[in-house]
């Protein structure tokens, strides 16, 4: 690396550095045209310089890797609260200011970039939604390398660089996605490069991985796969030089590893290059406040120098530190950046803070959904026969692999259970991506599969926010228990997207669809671990422009639903359906109607006199509880003919929400005509029950609404007995209705005395037979 | 090792395995006494034989090295749906017929044995709190070592083994506790000794640390700080004789380790020993089913033979499986295990079915709690005073570490936030774990500490897990909106302690208590991401036996419920409390009486009439509601001097529920004497509000409840602004309060438009000036 070119990273280093340290810092004065003053200093020092030297230095250098060699790249930054440093490069690169007019590539921008940091009303000190380049919130840890993976796959000219701090290396998520590399095909996926950025501390503490023997390090990172390069040092001139060698060292292998599996098909299994770089927390910083030392210690994390305000020396010590990088080298008089500070620095959409993969909304191309007729069930009459419902939804899916083969941009992700939810016909289209070794035995695995499994429900969500953050499609098919997994994981991005959406030039991207089975009714033989239907309350407690939480009853409403959330953008879809064979309800014309509406009276079901209107409502949500509920209403035609009963099917839970809470909600009319003001309501659900309550407490009839569903009340049993524990069974549903519906007579109360009594019978038999549950005998609609 | 010995291993073992199929299949006929016929076959086949045979060779040899070196151990039984192979040992070795005499050791209690397993009303296919000897839940996968870790913690005479199956080591949270090897003190804990079992497949697929190249996977556990010894083979004699060895080396490592440590002072720093032990999936199962193979691949995960009871061909394959591990060799006449297959069989508690470290409660000692006196703060007037809560609280926490100095017996764990959380006070009496390197400038690092930070929410739960299931005592604090990350993990500790209560043989174990602290409403610097109060939501879905929330508003209400959770059992206690400074309200007896009484009316700051009763109740939880409760009540004496108001302040959020749905609840009178049945309620609420609904739905009252709290509208901002914008502030609620009120006239319609006037201000103030937010002047409570 010749001279000249070190003292170009450097000066852009060094410029980097002062911004970083000028966010945490400075309300004005940008270029200290004038001595430090108190009044220069914002009020409540807040941010983080320790992690924010390291992030500069790497953006530096792979500035320089990409203008050099024109790469397509992007990179994943990792570590918490590294956003004055990110900050600092999008701004010296130019996109900040292409994103945000108002915050120039001058003085005054300067000054108001320094301003909003962590400020109220101003940006995170994280990397964040608002960051150009960012597809990656560094407020929690633990994603950045799923994320990586995710931004690589179907990417083949993509290199995605990712820092990973040492702190976020402790993280069980983290720790987990290195097992990645196993899955990332050199012929259709991009690079990924990861950078391990050892500065030796979190917040108040070493980091384990900077304190073990460094050949320890090494062998661990081995056994992850890689060939880690180190990078070493607190010299900046001879850290440039190592640090320039060392990324070129690994795109020449990332790149030879690349042209061999693509032009001669040869997968070497080599280990892959990555990088170990070890620098001190806050580099450059003071080296020692108030006689302690802070460079290089835990005291960097945060703010170096924390009275500037009222400690004169503090003051001195800050001004002295922010001029150690000459600024008046790296700016111009109106506070642009010199020529020689740009000089690595890449131009248009190669810049890291304009790659249009980390806006991926713009990449984005619409899914080619086939019509569904080819894939619906002929429902003539409901209830007549039955099928399982993912295993129609796997036609569709397969459908869709095979005709995004060329394009690619379709991932279905999964712990290890696309077969077991019933999805198998995906194999018939793509294989499991599987880059380790095979074995004669082995079925469906290929180096170029779409279909991703890993026992690891952190890392398939990793893997997908990332897919999708880059414009592409997916689905997570999930254990509706286990999906709990990664409650925080949605939360973030959840909050990303809100926030995108207020972001008008970031465009709307894939929405993250999961599709939840292996459902809380039927863990016939899992029990009580396996069954927790509380996803659902989880994700509707969050920001409703995004939210949306669906039940299809049946193949057909599955298929609508599908169809429908594969369509959407931004949003986080929940599709809760069964795998077991389930009554075909819905003709797909009829279904997609009632998927559109969200919510139904099914006529068909009921008795409701049109003269008098219902004197009960039966309400479900769920393929068990519409189940029971149908039951339930024939029990009813058949021993209260009299009654009029309306049956109401809900698909999509945020109908019942007011109209004000939530863009699917309905108005209070709207929910008056299906629920009616003054009727009881008895509302089957497949859930904990007072979400029904949570979501409907405002309505007019809410004091007449009576909800059964899931109190955890599960173990190992039959499907009968657990819809009996939980109350939530056709019989105990009848007597609800009985125990509501005023003046229904003495017929009403031995109807609902034999209702009890078959219930008695259930329980004595439990009681005297213990293990020798009998199963009901079959029931069928005859409605 | 003698050929006999071998012998009696494999006669264990094959005794084992047999119990282990025969739990999967048989109805009856249970020691083959007569041909196999299909009605000794379950009509329904469930179960996991793949895992089984590993399984029961390592439980065979830990029996033998137990016995023979009269160890006190137990062993965590990582891998998915375990169940068959663990209750075989446990029914071998006696512990289970002590535990359940109704399934004695013989062939009755064979019978039932092989009938209650994965069967209605039965066990569960994996381990559970049912199986003796157990503290760990095999249904959901990663938690298995960090378990192990947490049992070993302060048991220095005991030595943990822990099987970790190829599956479960593909979860981000078994990856991330292998970094628990660099916090344990081989001088005041005990051995944990990771055996990772490749059988090589999980459901459908390989695993990914089976098929990477075996030098790699060395390399990956020598990084982890282990010395892997490996056992491979599919030859029953010459694995027998490996393992025995790898066990015989492994004890052998750890014992000279501790004793060096423990002796000499000198910590090696050298790695620790662990196992690999490679076998067939499967193994001595059908090697073929139908023409495929079967051992050896994933399709001998579950159920080999599917079709037994129809299929002549399957049963005449099982019987020759069933009687290939020659069972009248292995059991006498009655059914009883011979002595050759007890002859290394350990006895009384030394059995791993029967080590009361795994049935903890036995073995837990009361905290020794200091009168609360020496902590608290003096409050001779509300609000006249601030203190940091959870300061506070750090002082009765330093003491009680103080008091087990000796003990050893109470451990708080976080993810390096103890400082910053401000349980500073903590150091003094301990240090933070750490084995791993060192510098002159770090503080605190102490290889004996009790308080335990990693950056990991995974490991610290799953370490303090483990360590109240062996029957000690702790504390977990965590950023509230990152203990999301653990959503899934409280579920299945809550499932667990939900079942222990039914089992009597179970002890009481200490409760699981969090302390959420840096919590919502005061993330000025860090933001959205770090803002979610919905753990509380999480945990109030589960069984009500066994969750608690407390919201103590001060630092005396903190410290009064902190000594009511760590006095608890089988719990899992949410305390909500901030770490800012705060006004304190009540004096130390105050706070005793209103936590005792869970919610309760604060007389002092309300103005009510009791000849007319409350116009209104102001209802509040959580530090910052109650804030803004007491400045709204201050702000309506002031300018409505002649409403009456109540101030109802809860710190038990179980209260609001009906008695008969929480064991906290409020009976109906109890409720509408703090509430009333008819007069509007205004509720501040910490988290989001339809929690309070939801809670409170059935109350007379509940129509007249309006509920403020936070609704994710949240970013950088002031404390007063964060308030401002989720409608909870002073002003809004003094709004609330008047538009709730009926007939309150002109007087309070001018209150409503200047308190309108107020927000208005405000609005207009971030509009126009952006950033420069100004907080509120200084408020203090006059009442």
């Amino acid at each position: 690396m010749p001279h000249d070119r070190i003292a170009d990273l450097d000066a852009h280093w060094r410029a980097a550095n002062y911004l970083a340290a000028g966010q945490i810092y400075l309300l004005d004065n940008p270029l200290l045209t004038e001595p430090l003053r108190p009044e220069h200093i914002k009020p409540r020092l807040l941010g983080h310089w320790g992690t924010s030297p390291g992030l500069n230095l790497v953006h530096t250098h792979l500035n320089r890797l990409v203008r050099e060699h024109d790469l397509d790249a992007m990179c994943v930054w990792g570590p918490g609260h590294g956003g004055p440093a990110v900050l600092a490069n999008s701004w010296l690169d130019g996109s900040y200011s292409d994103t945000y007019p108002t915050i120039g590539r001058d003085a005054d921008g300067m000054r108001r970039l320094f301003r909003q940091f962590s400020f109220p009303g101003g940006v995170p000190s994280h990397v964040a939604p608002e960051t150009p380049g960012s597809i990656h919130e560094g407020g929690e840890l633990g994603y950045s390398l799923s994320h990586a993976y995710g931004a690589a796959f179907d990417n083949p000219d993509l290199l995605v660089a990712c820092v990973i701090g040492d702190g976020e290396a402790e993280t069980g998520p983290l720790a987990g996605s290195w097992l990645s590399s196993r899955f990332l095909d050199p012929v259709h996926d991009g690079a990924v490069l990861p950078i391990l950025h050892l500065n030796g501390y979190k917040i108040a503490n070493p980091t384990v991985l900077a304190r073990i023997p460094e050949d320890e390090l090494d062998s661990l990172l081995r056994g992850h796969g890689h060939d880690p390069i180190h990078v070493t040092g607190d010299d900046p001139r001879s850290v440039h030089t190592a640090m320039a060698d060392a990324l070129d060292r690994a795109l020449e292998l990332i790149t030879a590893d690349q042209q061999a599996a693509r032009t001669k098909g040869t997968r070497a299994r080599t280990r892959r290059p990555m990088i170990v770089l070890r620098t001190p927390k806050g580099w450059t910083g003071p080296a020692e406040v108030d006689g302690v030392p802070v460079e290089g210690t835990w005291r960097a994390h945060q703010v170096p120098l924390s009275s500037v305000r009222e400690n004169p020396d503090h003051l001195r010590q800050l001004e002295a530190w922010l001029r150690s990088y000459r600024p008046q080298e790296l700016f111009d008089t109106d506070g642009r950046p010199t020529a020689r500070v740009l000089a690595c620095v890449p131009e248009g959409t190669r810049r890291l803070g304009a790659n249009p993969h980390a806006n991926g909304g713009l990449l984005t191309r619409d899914l080619p959904l086939p019509p569904l007729e080819h894939f619906g069930v002929p429902v003539d009459k409901p209830g007549a026969a039955v099928h399982e419902p993912t295993r129609v939804l796997g036609g569709l899916l397969a459908r869709i692999m095979r005709d995004t083969a060329q394009r690619r941009d379709f991932r279905v992700v999964g712990p290890d259970e696309t077969e077991s939810n019933r999805l198998g016909a995906l194999f018939e289209a793509t294989g499991k991506a599987w880059q380790a070794g095979t074995l004669p035995t082995d079925e469906h695995l290929a180096t170029d599969g779409r279909v991703m499994e890993v026992l690891s429900e952190h890392t398939c969500q990793g893997w997908l926010e990332g897919y999708h953050l880059t414009g592409r499609h997916g689905l997570f098919s999930c254990y509706e228990a286990f999906v709990h997994i990664v409650d925080s994981m949605v939360n973030q991005h959840i909050k990303w997207l809100k926030t995108s959406r207020t972001l008008p030039w970031r465009a709307p991207v894939p929405s993250l669809n999961y599709l939840l089975t292996s459902h809380v009714w039927r863990q016939d033989h899992n029990g009580f671990s396996h069954q927790d239907p509380g996803f659902v309350d989880h994700v509707l407690n969050k920001s409703p422009e995004v939210v949306r939480v669906y039940f299809p009853p049946d193949a057909n409403t599955l298929l609508a639903t599908a169809d429908h959330v594969l369509r959407s953008r931004d949003c986080v879809n929940v599709v809760v359906a069964g795998k077991q064979p389930t009554f075909d309800w819905l003709s797909l014309d009829d279904a997609r109607t009632h998927c559109a509406r969200g919510a139904g009276i099914w006529e068909w079901a009921g008795t409701e006199d049109p003269a008098k209107g219902p004197e009960v409502v039966l309400a479900c949500a769920g393929d068990v509880p519409t189940h029971e509920v149908l039951a339930a209403a024939q029990l009813l035609r058949e021993h209260l003919p009299d009654l009029s009963v309306r049956v109401v099917n809900v698909v999509d839970m945020a109908r019942l929400l007011p109209r004000e809470e939530h863009p699917h909600g309905m108005t209070d009319p709207e929910y008056d005509a299906l629920f009616t003001p003054d009727r009881p309501v008895v509302f089957a659900y497949h859930g904990y029950p007072w979400l029904i309550h949570r979501l409907a407490y405002r309505r007019t009839g809410h004091a007449q609404l009576h909800v059964r569903g899931y109190k955890e009340s599960g173990t190992i049993t039959t499907p009968f007995d657990m819809v009996v524990r939980n109350d939530l069974d056709r019989y105990r549903l009848v007597m609800d209705v009985i125990d509501r519906v005023p003046g229904l007579g003495v017929r009403a109360a031995a109807v609902r005395q034999a209702m009890a009594d078959v219930r008695t019978r259930h329980h004595d038999w439990v009681r005297a037979h213990g293990l020798d549950l009998p199963e009901v005998a079959d029931w069928t609609w005859t409605g």
